[in-house]
């Protein structure tokens, strides 16, 4: 028998790590052929034999290897949100499957053994992976139970996708980032948040207090994941009962404005403002404003709290295909087919960055000369890259020189990216100066 | 403050009626555009205002009127399995629409006082209606919350998908429906359902234990959804735990093959006989065989129960133009666009009907004369209409003569079809007159 889940860490929240360490030490994760979801059966019979049930009021749904097939099966655990993609015929992705892209060796972070792309792929526990070049399909793998037509947790990715739309807000002119929060949201004027700029939350700057230590009963991650969680509270339960009373909750923590710190809560916080604003709920306006507009071959879908308010932080699912296609969208300045979808302005202003000073506070060893912006991580890098990233290794890589794009969906046992980073980064950079040079 | 809803009510699927009663026989039910659910402006707002959020967690989405927006709504309240449409482009409605249906009249069941085609959508509180004539969208309307790009509870039209998958199942050889459940699910052996043939099952003429009076707290029914509720079982739960698990306690009640009785325990009987067969759920299987091969233009979803089990009696929820384009399907002998979909034979055994005697010992006034086969209400009126049935007024009518199809959503106060068959089946006829008449 597992241990009782504490109500509080029993509905996470897709953005959240969730105790998935080895049992000890001494015992290494299954590899991702081990590991494979499809392999090890899950959720397969009529009904699946209990061990092979992957199941939400057990927790056994985060355990790794569970996760493995949870991360493409959200919506059977927990209430969702649509985000439509529209009634239209989707835009075709043109392809160009090249044969020579398995074969690419790179140098992983800290390594001086080459590794192989294919090989990278297992290494770092990859779903599915699409390239496209010039905007053409050159390489698209699915692994385990991810298919085309299925959809996949993008977890802070969600993040990027209320980052921009903030900024498309404040292109219009409708969201003003120089305003205090509490300008926008007066119910955060108590909180730490009322009196940092919406800039300084769009950035992450701001001086809050939230702990995402896992490790940690008492880390705040928890408090907003029980504040999220859409099931009845237990009796005595007397936290936060939805995202926005749990961002009422949120205190200081050093000053604003004075350094980059990655905390959840601020995504939450911008998706409150936008909602204020717009007077939409973040997957309104994301589903009317943008991917219903990129040509999307499936509609898109978010989890909610209990008062039904999409979790910003990392509540997004997709299919691997169309998250290309945003990204694609991205490269080209914000147009798909003749139509400006995201103003230039937002997608120069997020190429741009932020202050590399500030980020390098945070002390991110992997990510040196790096900023974010607008809820992009942006590299610096020649090529001018930036990305979005989700925990267990979800990435959108955009290089504009080398008019590449790669979507990626994976569950790595570890959520953290500095364990995804060392066989991900350096494959997308020589990827790059493989496209290039012919 | 509301009475606290016990466990077994509270998650009592889709399907179920849920007390949804007026609070005293003096207090007549507000009219349709005094429940209208977009004038009542529920979960609008960031948060909503708290009389205004429609909750899972205190019951109050299946109260009415919070009930005409939760319809719209399924997958904000609870888990759900996807239902793919594919990705291709969907396959276009051609519009040819007609003025002239609003002012048609009819004269309701039981009234001498004729009323029109317009007034009568108000009357049954309808969400959406459209009506295909010869493949052409000739009318088409929504109300309330419901738009072309949301989706819908089917109910019980969920059975009518499962009776008609099993039916190409027995079509294609795969399934005798001849041979007894226990044949293919031995773990219903020694429930009621175990000596009754496939064919019982399909055509509900089984005898089993299955009150579906809400009314009772005894009845069946709140076993059932209680089984079914994918939330943790509340301590010193002793029940079943997963809707298979249920239909293993059903006890027997009269004779198998003697009557018509509808039961919605035999339609998840069946999800289970299909998923055993074919190896794949209802919810796959439909994606498969029919959801993606229709033309469809969004995906459908299905509830699940804490194991992953879909709701097979009344869980599936679809866009409206979706559930034309599958009654076209229907209505074309089960051929889209040059492909045999579905069987023409399965067609033909529906439009042929089960016993009429079997039916009328089930003594529905209203619906004298018709029968029920493969899960399909069967009119046997001269124009061979046939159709598909769920609580609330949810209704998908196909008439082979007047080469008509109607599909309707709608979320009327009483659950019984008999509240919606007087203002809804006199107009179906009186439009299938009018379009033959031009």
């Amino acid at each position: 028998m597992p241990a009782p889940i504490p109500f509080k860490m029993l509905y996470a929240g897709l953005a959240c790590a969730l105790l998935s360490g080895p049992a000890s030490a001494a015992e290494p994760y299954p590899d991702a052929i081990a590991s494979d979801p499809a392999r090890l059966g899950w959720m397969v019979g009529s009904p699946p034999p209990p061990e092979r049930q992957v199941r939400f009021d057990d927790g056994s749904y985060f355990r790794f290897p569970q996760l493995r097939w949870s991360v493409s099966n959200f919506r059977q655990l927990m209430p969702t949100m649509n985000i439509s993609r529209g009634l239209d015929a989707p835009a075709p992705l043109e392809r160009a499957l090249r044969t020579d892209i398995d074969a690419l060796t790179f140098l992983p972070l800290g390594s001086e053994q080459p590794m192989t792309w294919a090989d990278s792929l297992l290494a770092n526990y990859t779903d599915g992976i699409l390239v496209l070049h010039k905007g053409r399909v050159v390489y698209e793998r699915y692994f385990g139970v991810l298919t085309p037509a299925g959809q996949h947790g993008a977890m802070s990715i969600t993040k990027t996708f209320t980052g921009t739309l903030a900024a498309l807000l404040v292109a219009e002119g409708t969201l003003d980032p120089q305003r205090k929060v509490a300008d926008y949201v007066p119910e955060l004027a108590r909180s730490a948040f009322g009196d940092a700029t919406v800039r300084q939350v769009m950035d992450m700057t701001t001086g809050i207090r939230f702990s995402e230590d896992y490790a940690d009963p008492n880390a705040e991650v928890w408090a907003h994941a029980a504040a999220g969680n859409p099931l009845p509270k237990p009796e005595g339960y007397q936290g936060p009962r939805s995202y926005y009373e749990f961002l009422q909750t949120v205190r200081p923590e050093g000053r604003h404005g004075e350094a980059f710190h990655y905390r959840t809560a601020n995504a939450d916080a911008l998706g409150w403002i936008i909602a204020r604003v717009s007077g939409r709920s973040v997957a309104q306006l994301l589903s009317e404003r943008v991917w219903s507009r990129l040509g999307a071959e499936q509609d898109a879908y978010i989890s909610v709290d209990a008062s039904g308010t999409p979790f910003a932080g990392g509540g997004m699912n997709a299919g691997l295909r169309d998250l290309a296609r945003f990204g694609e969208l991205m490269r080209n300045g914000g147009r798909h087919n003749g139509q400006q979808v995201i103003p230039q302005a937002v997608v120069d202003d997020i190429r741009a960055g932020a202050s590399r000073e500030d980020f390098a506070k945070a002390g991110y060893d992997l990510l040196q000369g790096w900023s974010y912006r607008n809820m992009w991580w942006v590299t610096h890098n020649p090529n001018g890259a930036f990305m979005a990233r989700g925990v267990y290794g979800q990435a959108l890589y955009i290089d504009p020189a080398a008019e590449m794009v790669i979507a990626r969906f994976a569950s790595h046992p570890v959520a953290a990216n500095a364990a995804s980073d060392p066989t991900s980064l350096p494959a997308y950079a020589a990827l790059a100066r493989h496209l290039m040079s012919r």
